[in-house]
């Protein structure tokens, strides 16, 4: 892409951000505010969160996840039926034509249900595991933090329906080890990345939230180090050990939730009256596990622990595009190479965008840092006079000159 | 995917449905209805919605533009500026936090236009393209059709923005010839697609509409055989020839709209009072175009103009899955085959669905005549004494015996 065609440029200073992700995805021309909470993608920004949600999509199809789509829009009557309609303080609801109620889905438990439940009878159907990445609504009093707690935003919700409990713990495992391949995937630190036993709500006694430690983090964990197993300080009266070594030392740390799991029971499969037929013919209830990671939250999440003052640094596996390519000054040598090179990158399948603006190279440069593609190269006179490219790792503190000759190998070794 | 896998099963019938294409996609389990005119959709109706969106983004990737994704959720104050918010009767209204006033957008006018004037200030920014392929939601008195007419939808929504008519006039053309590559490609006979001049609503004399022309269309044209261009009845009282070479022989036809092309003038760029500088620095109003094609839509329409009796006919360029593969019998010999087969069309990255349960043939049959995948194998003990399979065409009538050698290359060359 050049980024003289792109219609979403950078932009010097914004106000009224709530937060480093805000500011500078919105500097960089990543997402644009349309209100409190609710964002737009634009070109960069979407190709992230494509890549996020398309990383998440396969290792869920590895644990024989079904995708499908389930619509935004419920009547009351799913919502009623588990009584959320009335106590579910974030659910917007609406009036339709024939002043019909509805509500905008912020989970979807009360529609996967009754889905499943039309088409499992038998112990024979189950288990089954159904997915959709799709964006939630939530009326937040306070919407707040860019695009980590939003009104409407991007969230993967896979639900798991099972013949006994038995089954439920063998694939809450599978999809447990899922999630920390995701995480290890999407750039996360796993040195970093603490399960953490938090409260199950109405539905079990824990819940478990994957967090990403960091000083930067608004959660509050109690950290076993050696299990890497922490606990969410609101169940730290219940829980004040290591839940999995009995380990009494815990250390008080913070992080940034990524992913939440939850054993459901049987909470909304007998609100729904969803049964199954054992061997005998006899009626059981159907088990029920829910497991989210938010795609909008992880891109914002990645920008809060990863940036640095200048800007984002993504990670390889995310990146908008794998090359930022530049000119300095604008004599036709360096042009003509540059235009060689970017054609040559689009012939051995490697992205770019490429800064061909006649612009003063200050302005590319801080462009380049703000918008963080991992690698950088800048094609001048100066580095044509040694058939080479000046090469700059987004880490890394500096630039060296490489040859010209044998660059796509190295950029394709780059990112192998 | 194994057949005995997926959530998802075919239904003998269903009640209550508006249409043709509501009862082939929910018998086939393709979609399953959540209220009128909402759906979910299922993995094999998400893969065929999935690959019609692609083949709209490539078109519309190729015509320069840019994809972006917008919310659903939008403040009151963007559909009051245009003045919108009161008249425009399919406008979902909802309270949010705060007593604030929200609208589900059912088009996306109001939300791009103050985007794309956040960056774009002068010539040198113009023409530019912006689209994204998002539900949209609609407050339809009526739903029906199936997913022809819902309240929320699949909507690939571009927008363009033009210094000058001429220059609208000229993107208008390249975005009409990109149309007609996506009917073709989509599998709609290009004989039948006609240009349709359309009412141009408040914003210019004609809008276009794209109609498929077939018996079962809701629509009446006038058409002009000669061009391939047809008159919308709304506007025959201001339009009795054919608008392109004056031909007065117009022949009454049904069709289905399959897309929609409009030019918006300023309508939406003087609301916002978006203007860019000239290359004197004078201030000019944008001009400003937009293109709309429904992947849902299109998929309920190939249902309706494609099906048999039986069931479905996807194109191959739609098609869930390439092939279906399926065993009769019982015995060993025949799912092993099978089983081998599956593993090498998996090597060869042939999709396949495989039918692997123990029912009867007619059943099997009945499934996959109703699914439509547009080639069908099958083992049998009867066919591998010949070292073959039985080869069926969806769309031909008889079935062939084909070697089991060489039949790669065969399905290669069908696809092909």
């Amino acid at each position: 892409m050049r980024y003289s065609k792109l219609f979403s440029k950078t932009i010097k200073s914004v106000a009224d951000v709530d937060s480093l992700n805000a500011k500078f995805l919105t500097q960089g021309g990543f997402i644009h505010r349309e209100m409190a909470g609710v964002y737009t993608y634009l070109p960069l920004g979407l190709k992230v969160l494509r890549k996020i949600e398309q990383i998440i999509r396969e290792e869920i199809d590895a644990v024989d996840g079904q995708e499908v789509l389930m619509p935004g829009l419920a009547p009351k009557e799913n919502w009623a039926a588990t009584g959320r309609w009335d106590t579910l303080d974030v659910l917007f609801r609406l009036k339709g034509a024939g002043d019909k109620d509805y509500a905008l889905n912020p989970t979807a438990e009360e529609i996967v249900t009754p889905l499943v439940q039309n088409y499992v009878f038998s112990y024979k159907d189950l288990p089954c595991a159904v997915y959709q990445i799709q964006n939630k609504f939530r009326n937040e009093a306070r919407a707040k933090s860019g695009i980590l707690r939003g009104r409407e935003f991007s969230m993967k919700d896979l639900y798991s329906f099972h013949r006994d409990q038995q089954d439920l713990d063998r694939y809450y495992k599978v999809v447990k080890e899922a999630y920390y391949r995701i995480y290890k995937r999407l750039g996360f630190d796993p040195e970093l990345t603490y399960l953490t036993y938090a409260s199950g709500g109405a539905f079990s006694k824990y819940s478990h939230e994957f967090q990403i430690v960091s000083p930067v983090g608004e959660d509050h964990l109690y950290a076993c180090e050696k299990c890497r197993v922490a606990v969410n300080r609101e169940i730290l009266d219940d829980q004040k050990t290591c839940p999995e070594c009995g380990n009494a030392k815990l250390v008080e740390k913070k992080g940034i939730e990524v992913g939440n799991i939850f054993k459901l029971g049987t909470k909304f499969t007998d609100a729904f009256k969803f049964r199954y037929a054992d061997e005998a013919g006899k009626l059981q209830p159907v088990i029920m596990g829910c497991y989210g990671i938010g795609p909008s939250r992880i891109m914002g999440t990645l920008v809060e622990l990863m940036s640095d003052e200048k800007g984002v640094r993504w990670p390889k596996s995310v990146t908008p595009y794998q090359i930022h390519l530049l000119t300095l000054g604008n004599d036709d040598a360096s042009r003509l190479e540059a235009e060689k090179l970017y054609e040559a990158l689009r012939e051995a399948g490697i992205s770019a965008l490429f800064d061909d603006r006649d612009e003063r190279a200050g302005a590319k440069f801080a462009d380049s840092e703000l918008i963080g593609i991992p690698l950088r190269l800048v094609v001048s006179s100066r580095t044509l006079e040694k058939q080479s490219v000046e090469w700059k790792d987004r880490s890394a503190k500096d630039a060296e000159i490489v040859k010209i000759d044998g660059l796509i190998k190295k950029i394709q070794n780059f990112y192998s």
